[in-house]
């Protein structure tokens, strides 16, 4: 397939999957929930590359990237999950209708994701051990959901 | 201009300026802050739908959307706007290089923001007129912002 586009079609593309996206089923619900995953990676980041050593262990600044990722789960996002604002509905979702499935257990997997960044954000000023100590358990829950509830990535 | 994109190509767009946006400069950033501002739109629908007669007044209901805007304003979003993340370095952003200029009041203007939110929580619950009262600080909060600091919008 080849299509043609012009310039303001390309334009319109370049000025952002942001408004595209937007325009589309659930664009603004998926836009929300996707920037709130990136503001958790950004900062699970921070504590991803202290846990590996690719950045100095610095007990100030795990706390506030642990801090962070707790605060987001303290936001209430029962707005942002409308039943069938999936994959199927939007491309730009990378969620499975799984989720609202029936004996579907989301509830019990988000309450996983909370209590794994409450531990974190309990160990990670420690010192450099405890917010080790801790990564298991928060890619675990990170992990948990995608698996379960998210388009396999390649 | 005209410029022949071929399926895979296209295929790659429709996936998402989500993924797009995130491999290019600042994405994640770029990401997560929009993400945030698409939380606050939501949000802010609720209440501009009140406020105008286009839903009917709710007490509940206009106090969590008015908490879930106040609540963002306590999220520390210091990592998400490095200096040079605007327009110029990817499309992606509406956000302008004034941001980071000297004598730029961004600074004013995220306070200003976060007055008006605390503003709306203290009078979205108590009554329409209440709600109705705080809408004008609030949306004078967010147009101070974007007119200062956002790519005009067409």
């Amino acid at each position: 397939m080849k299509i043609l586009l012009t310039g303001t079609v390309l334009a319109a593309l370049a000025l952002g999957g942001a408004a595209v996206a937007q325009d589309a089923p659930f664009g603004m619900q998926i836009k929300a929930r996707q920037g709130i995953m990136a503001y958790r990676a950004i900062n699970l980041g921070v504590l991803g590359k202290m846990a590996k050593g690719e950045m100095e262990y610095d007990a100030a600044a795990a706390q506030k990237a642990a801090d962070n990722i707790a605060a987001t789960t303290t936001l209430d996002a029962s707005m942002l999950w409308p039943e069938g604002s999936d994959n199927s509905a939007n491309p730009a979702s990378t969620a499975t209708a799984a989720i609202w499935a029936a004996g579907s257990d989301i509830g019990d997997k988000a309450k996983a994701m909370a209590d794994a960044a409450a531990a974190m954000q309990a160990a990670a000023g420690v010192d450099l051990a405890s917010l080790q100590g801790a990564m298991d358990a928060m890619g675990g829950a990170c992990g948990g959901c995608h698996k379960a509830f998210r388009v396999p990535q390649n």
